[in-house]
């Protein structure tokens, strides 16, 4: 179950970590590597998280956590409650551009995706919603954007599967009228919501599309993974959303085309 | 001869013409084709062409002037002074994303880059500066990015030279710390000149570049056709900038690799 008063929490948390990351980014950022030059973390990262874990331990302490750093990258199950966090989605932004960059937050039940929050923190754009619920900037509650065709509309793109053309990326972003790279599965995802894009294709962990799926969904856009197989939330798979129409043009015309 | 005068008139006049812009999102906007189903023009492009240009032939009747819309998109010289504008850059985000496009004049004298203008409307951040004033956002002045290396930034890119691999510029990219893709030279120069990013390559028109230039070269990046020959502001180019030392690294590494 979720209620109003859980709404309400986690907005607060955000509003609590977001200030504690616009303070910490004129101190001292400490930047690591994990598996490569280009895959970073922060200790900004690892503190949001660490705040964000200890509240829901607090309010909710028989939930379960599934996150990006720090040995919370795995989870046995989605039975039960579940919150997936991405304490900054976009670290190599928040590194090189101190901005464009999100914190991510979804509630799922027994793998069904109840409430998500995006927030683009230097923008103070709070994106958040849930099932039956509708889909929020701040205060504000959004329009659901038009069914376009691929033809019609621009499409975020990791940058690597589109030069590379993996899963005909190349050619789908050819058919669209271009694509947009911003480094930050959480801003692609928003500009979904706010009817900027018709789709986002890219290499994603859990926590880069939980929160993004429940508000992409109450807007009836469709996702899977690039083959069209559900999300397994378990692994980095190659992540496919668009409107209805781009989706069924993407699966027919290039992923699945003979 | 520039004067603080002339700097006052032209930050007035982007204001009136942004003004105009975002009332006039709010209303039709009349998209047509150029040369293909990916260039586009609206009539706001059109109309605030008309608007700038009223202003300098009515303020500075001799100039001559170069604009992207409607006849005015060659010019028989760069002598005297010459006002280069593109009243909206980034027509696709402007007609898809209703942001992330910009308004941007330059003044030239003798094919000297004088004053720089890019207007981002939708965020109400105007960039402007010139030789030897400095360059401001709004009221407050920058400071001038750290010189980095090629490995150790975010650079911008046109997606299909780097889908294409075009002089180098997928390995350009892949040399970097990523590449990103935002549709409007304005804002790629503009993240060049906060440090968000070291670098830009595309294929641009001097109207996209006549502004950001002043701009870029007072904080002593390098630019140039990609090439390394001097840009010829007489038709579309293969664009670069960078920081010096990312200048130097993607000629000798990159583009002139034997």
């Amino acid at each position: 179950m979720t209620s109003q008063k859980m709404i309400v929490e986690i907005q607060e948390w955000l509003k609590e970590a977001a200030a504690f990351i616009r303070v910490s980014l004129a101190n001292k950022v400490t930047v690591s590597q994990k598996s490569n030059r280009t895959d970073l973390v922060t200790n900004i990262d690892e503190e949001t998280q660490t705040f964000l874990i200890k509240k829901i331990n607090k309010y909710y302490p028989n939930d379960s956590i599934l996150a990006e750093e720090k040995g919370f990258d795995t989870i046995e199950s989605l039975d039960g409650r579940v919150w997936i966090i991405d304490p900054i989605d976009g670290t190599m932004n928040f590194v090189m551009e101190q901005e464009n960059f999100c914190i991510m937050i979804a509630v799922y039940e027994n793998g069904v995706g109840k409430l998500g929050f995006i927030y683009d923190v230097m923008k103070d754009e709070l994106y958040w919603g849930g099932k039956d619920l509708g889909v929020f900037v701040n205060d504000q509650k959004l329009q659901q954007p038009k069914d376009r065709a691929l033809s019609d509309g621009l499409i975020g793109m990791n940058a690597y599967m589109y030069g590379k053309n993996i899963y005909a990326a190349g050619e789908i972003g050819h058919a669209s009228m271009g694509i947009r790279v911003s480094g930050c599965a959480g801003i692609e995802l928003i500009a979904m919501l706010k009817g900027n894009h018709i789709g986002y294709i890219s290499n994603l962990s859990p926590w880069d599309y939980a929160a993004g799926l429940v508000l992409i969904e109450e807007f009836g856009f469709k996702y899977s993974d690039i083959e069209g197989k559900p999300l397994t939330f378990s692994k980095r798979e190659y992540f496919l959303a668009a409107s209805p129409t781009a989706y069924t043009q993407i699966q027919n015309d290039f992923v699945h085309k003979s």
